[in-house]
Formats: C-alpha cells, sequence, structure tokens
C-alpha cells in the first residue's frame, strides 16, 4: 500500500474482465491504492438491483499482478455492500468510481444502469462516488480520450470532495477529439419498447427486448445535448427523489 | 369492459399469486377495468432492472374469474415495458398502481423497491402512478385497513392526475387505526449491512445479506415519521435524478 494516497474501490457492471474496468483501475493505479469488486458476469441494466433470495459468492481473484481484486457473484449494488462491510469492514474507501461502461448512461438510463446504481450506493455509504461511461458497446472500444478526463475528474473530487448526498455520472462521446466538459442536467427521454416476438422451437412464443431512444428535451444544458456536441457530460446525481415541489398540490388533496 | 370507466394497469414485485396483488386488484375493479401484469415469481429488491441478456415470457392466465391477467417471467419494470408495448399496444392505461407490497419501501427503500421501480417505469410512460406498500411481510397479512386509504388515493389521482413527472410512494403503518394521511418527503436513511457468513458443505464461503435500518433524520415532514406515528405516508417521487443545487459548485472546478 502507497502510504498517504488514497484508497479507491473499483466497480463496474460489465463484469470483472471487461476492458472498460481494466482502463478504469490503471488511472486509478495512478492517484492511489485500488480495491476492485465487480461482478463475475455481465449485470448490464440491472439498476438498483440486490439480491436478497439467494446468498452471495465473494472471491478473491489474480487477474492484474498487484491489484486487490474481488469477484462477486451479485449485483453493482451488492458488490458497494459486500466490499464495504466485507472487504474495508467499516474502515471505508476514500472514493468509489464505477465502469467505464460499455455504453451511454446519460439522461433516464441512470436508472437502469448498473454502472450508476454501485455509483448510488457508495453515495448513499457516503462515499463520494463517480460512474463512468463511454458510448461504444464493442470489445475492443478505445478508451484512449476517456483516459485523461477520467483522471482529472477523480482528482477533482479527491481533491474537493462532493456536495452532501450526491454523486458524479459522467459520459463521454464516441469522437476523434473531445472538446472538454459539461456540467449537465438529466435531459428528459425515455425508451420507446419494441420487444421483437420469436417462437421457440415448441411455438411459444418470446420476446426480445429492444427499443429506440426518445428525446423529449431541447435544453442546451442537458447530458444528451453535450454529448451530441462533442463533450464529456457531468451531471450531478441526488438519491433522495422527492419531488418536493409536488408537496403543496398534495397537500390540498382531501382523502376521505 | 365497463364503458366511461378509467382502465387500470395493476402491477407488483411479490408475484402475481402474491395476497397483496389480489387485494389491489379487488379495489381497482371498484374503480375501473383491471388489467393485471405482474412476474411469475418473487421479484423483490429488484429495483429498476430490466432484462436485457435473455428473452421474456408473457403469459395470459386464469387465477381470479372475470380479470385480465398475465405473468411475466422478468422484472417488475419489463412487466409495464410489455404491458404497455404488448398488451395495450400504445393506447395507455389511464393509471398504474403497484402493490400492494408485503413490507415497507419508505425512505432510501425506494431505490431497491421493484414495486416502487414498476410505478416510476409508469410515470416514465406519462401514466399517473402509484406503488402502496404495507408494514407486514406475512403471507396472511391483513390488509383491510388499508383498503379504503388504497380505493380513496387512486380516486384522486383518476380526478386530479398528479404534478408532471411525478408519481406517489404509498405506505401503511402496521397500526390498529390508520390516523389519517401525510404528504411528506422521503426520510434520510440507509441500511447497515450485517452480511451473514456460512460455509457451504464444500466448506467454501457463501454470505446471506441482511441489515438494520439507520434512520439519520429527525424531521417531523418525513414518511418515517408518519409511519411511526400511525399515519399513511405519500411521497411525490420524481425520476429526475439531478441533483439541481450541485450544478453551480461544480462549474467552479476546473478539468483540464
Amino acid at each position: 500500500m502507497k502510504k498517504n494516497k488514497p484508497t479507491i474501490l473499483v466497480v463496474n457492471d460489465d463484469g470483472i474482465t471487461a476492458p472498460g474496468i481494466k482502463v478504469l483501475m490503471e488511472e486509478m493505479q495512478q492517484l492511489g491504492n485500488v480495491v476492485v469488486v465487480a461482478p463475475e458476469g455481465v449485470q448490464s441494466g440491472m439498476g438498483h438491483a440486490i439480491t436478497i433470495g439467494k446468498p452471495l459468492r465473494l472471491d478473491q481473484v489474480d487477474i492484474y499482478p498487484g491489484i486487490e481484486m474481488y469477484k462477486c457473484s451479485g449485483t453493482p449494488v451488492d458488490c458497494v455492500k459486500l466490499a464495504v462491510n466485507k472487504i474495508f469492514k467499516g474502515r471505508k474507501p476514500d472514493i468509489c468510481v464505477s465502469g467505464i461502461n460499455h455504453g451511454l448512461n446519460n439522461s433516464i438510463n441512470v436508472l437502469y444502469s448498473g454502472t450508476m446504481s454501485a455509483a448510488v450506493e457508495g453515495a448513499i455509504e457516503g462515499i463520494p462516488s463517480i460512474g463512468f461511461s463511454y458510448d461504444d458497446f464493442n470489445h475492443d472500444a478505445d478508451f484512449s480520450l476517456c483516459r485523461p478526463y477520467v483522471r482529472s475528474i477523480t482528482q477533482q473530487v479527491i481533491a474537493n470532495g462532493l456536495p452532501e448526498k450526491t454523486l458524479l455520472n459522467v459520459n463521454f462521446p464516441n469522437v476523434t477529439k473531445i472538446k472538454g466538459v459539461k456540467i449537465c442536467r438529466q435531459a428528459d427521454a425515455k425508451w420507446e419498447e419494441e420487444f421483437e416476438e420469436r417462437a421457440d422451437p415448441y411455438r411459444r412464443s418470446y420476446y426480445w427486448l429492444t427499443g429506440v431512444f426518445k428525446l423529449r428535451d431541447k435544453g442546451e444544458d442537458t447530458d444528451v445535448w453535450a454529448l451530441q456536441n462533442g463533450y464529456a457530460s457531468v451531471v450531478p446525481v441526488q438519491f433522495d427523489m422527492t419531488a418536493h415541489h409536488a408537496i403543496p398540490t398534495l397537500n390540498s388533496w382531501s382523502f376521505d
């Protein structure tokens, strides 16, 4: 362990063997002492799921020399919970970084994303947390343009901390040159599903979830706008889901 | 189909055979035309997970006479997506109700709860949506005190709609008399995990997720306070996770 260096928990949802987490580990090794706890398999789209109906496995693995790594049979959120409780045992990591996800987690995707939910769980634990995602699903995605931003954004968070009960959702566009960083709000959008129906060999129907991303927001202060215009987007995220502005309206209702 | 009556989508996360969804169906039948789409098994703690790595099954079932019901192999959010896309086929239900969950989904539980995530997905689809939960995990839970409130809250939502991009998180205390309804904010709390370690017959470790609910919030305007004091709690929930108040701070940072 390097002394006086921050301890950095690295998680993801694409699994411990994904290229994106290797890039994130490499960058974090330059900033501190790295501990990796990641799902053993793909956990994309798992949102804030936790495992309560079955037990969890957590096993140390040696994939990259000199890095303390564990694979977990559960969800990304389980990984954070197990890391805090069983690996760090109460003393907390100084920062939690999640990713780099293969595919964007901007806009409404923040809710479906295991990458972002792991970072949300870190924030609930009081750990400054960041989720990183890159607009390339390919196994041979080239993360090199993301690297300096991953490092500088993490350094800023280590140096300044984050506003209370917030975390960062960072997304990188797939462009030849990233123009810089834009602080954004989450764009209003939704997925329009197009379930693809097929028949199994026994002629029973099944469905594959597919969909089209529908933007409902023309704002130039959104993450979608930033990414479409060549910027890395940084959205501060909170886990208080209360629609505070709606409370007066509801207080005018009668429930008798 | 009753004419001029609202169409009501009923979902849950405890599965299509859970007692809580039967109570909800019965109450909704008094208010409109009911369509049920629920997981075939228990999907508690699934949060906003969606199924993307494997196909989904959706099959009509006849459990309760005269009610259109479907079981789904996926998550609570999958149920809503399949309902909108494959059952309602574009025309939307007038309201989406989720539950009644066996166990509270107040405070931070809104993030882990499949019940609430199904309602969130309904709201993303533009459907006025409500999640209902009751503080009793037992299979023979007595929901009778919840019934009039389930009905009156749903009637209010049908009559008034909901503020844009919000939904309701309704929780009922396990008491002999519910004092009334309190409009609340989500209490600040977290789960402190206590993973229970066991050894399998091959002497390898595994862990059961258990935990203790830690309240960090003394506010008397929270859902936890309302429930502890005998009221049904109603929290308006939003799916914009942006921490808008943190944007100016982040804009003062330099990422070069």
